[in-house]
C-alpha cells in the first residue's frame, strides 16, 4: 500500500476512539500491570502516546517544514510518561490524548501538504536523513503498534486463567 | 491477576466498542489486505469473531453446564468466515458482531454462574478437560489477541512507507 494524507489520517484520528473502547472504564487490576521490568502497562501505554503528541510528532514535523539551520530532532524520551502522567487517571490521559490528537490533525490538515513538502527531509537522531512522509507512516503504524501492545498486556494478566488454551493463543507468551 | 467473572465481562464487553472506534468507515484499502497465505485480513478477523460469537463460546459454555453424555466441542473452524462473510461489508460484520456480543453477554449473565458451576468441565478435541472458567478467560483474551492482530495487519500495509523507522517498529515484522 502506497502512502496517502487521507489514507494515514484515517487511521491516526481513530485511534483516540480505538483505545477508549477498549480502555474507558476499566479497573486498574486490567490497566495497572505490565509485562516485566521495563515494559509499559496499558496506563504508560496511553501516557506515552499523549507525550508523543506534545513532544514528538508535530515539533519534528514543524523543524522539517522549516527548513531551517538545525534540522536534527531531539531525541525522543520513551519513559517521559513515569512524570509526566504521575498523579493523573487514565480517564484523564484517554481525554487529554484524545484533544492533543484533534489539535494535531486540524494543524496537520491546514498545512494542506503538497508531494514536494512530504519529500522534505529532517535528521533522525540514530538513523540520518528521513522524510516527512515517512515520519508520518510512522506515527500511524506508532498508533497502530501502541494499540496492539495495549491489546497484549491485557491479556497476559490471564496467562495462567485460559490454562492449556494458553498454547493457541501466541499474544500471551510474545515479548 | 486472578480470574473473576466481573472482570472478564468488563472485556468482553468492550471489544466491539474497541473494533468499531478503529475501523468503522475505514478504507477498503487498509481492511482487505491481509499478512500473506492463510492469515487474515482485518475484514477476516472481524468475521472470525462473528463466527465465534454464533458457533464457538456461548454454545461451548451451553454444553459444559449441561453436564450431558456428551461434553465433547466441536472442532472450531479457522476459516468458516470465508463463506459467513462473503457479500457482506465490514459495516456490517461490525454491528452483527455487536449485537450477537451484547446477546450472549446477556446470556452469560443470566445464568449467574456459582464458583462451583464455573469448575465444571467440558472436553475440549485437542487438549482434553478444560473448566467453563477457563473457557471464559480464553475468549478474553481471544478478543484481545485478534484486537492487536487487526492493529498489525493494518500497521503491515506500511511497512515499506516508513523508511527507516522500520526497525523501532517491531509489530511490522511479527509474524
Amino acid at each position: 500500500m502506497q502512502f496517502s494524507l487521507p489514507d494515514t489520517l484515517d487511521i491516526l484520528e481513530r485511534t483516540p476512539h480505538a483505545l477508549h473502547g477498549m480502555l474507558a472504564g476499566l479497573s486498574h487490576r486490567w490497566t495497572d500491570p505490565n509485562e516485566g521490568p521495563e515494559t509499559f502497562s496499558a496506563f504508560d501505554n496511553v501516557g506515552h502516546l499523549v507525550h508523543g503528541e506534545r513532544a514528538d510528532w508535530i515539533p519534528r514535523a514543524r523543524i522539517i517544514l522549516a527548513q531551517g539551520p538545525e534540522q536534527r530532532f531531539a531525541p525522543y524520551d520513551r519513559f517521559a510518561q513515569v512524570h509526566e502522567s504521575a498523579g493523573k487517571t487514565l480517564a484523564q490521559l484517554l481525554d487529554e490524548f484524545s484533544m492533543l490528537r484533534v489539535a494535531n490533525l486540524a494543524e496537520l490538515r491546514s498545512w494542506d501538504l503538497s508531494a514536494s513538502q512530504l519529500a522534505l527531509t529532517g535528521e533522525h537522531p540514530a538513523f540520518g536523513r528521513v522524510t516527512l512522509q515517512q515520519l508520518l507512516a510512522t506515527w500511524a503504524v506508532h498508533d497502530l503498534g501502541h494499540t496492539a501492545q495495549i491489546a497484549r498486556v491485557l491479556a497476559k494478566q490471564y496467562r495462567v486463567e485460559v490454562g492449556p488454551w494458553r498454547a493457541y493463543l501466541p499474544i500471551l507468551d510474545r515479548p
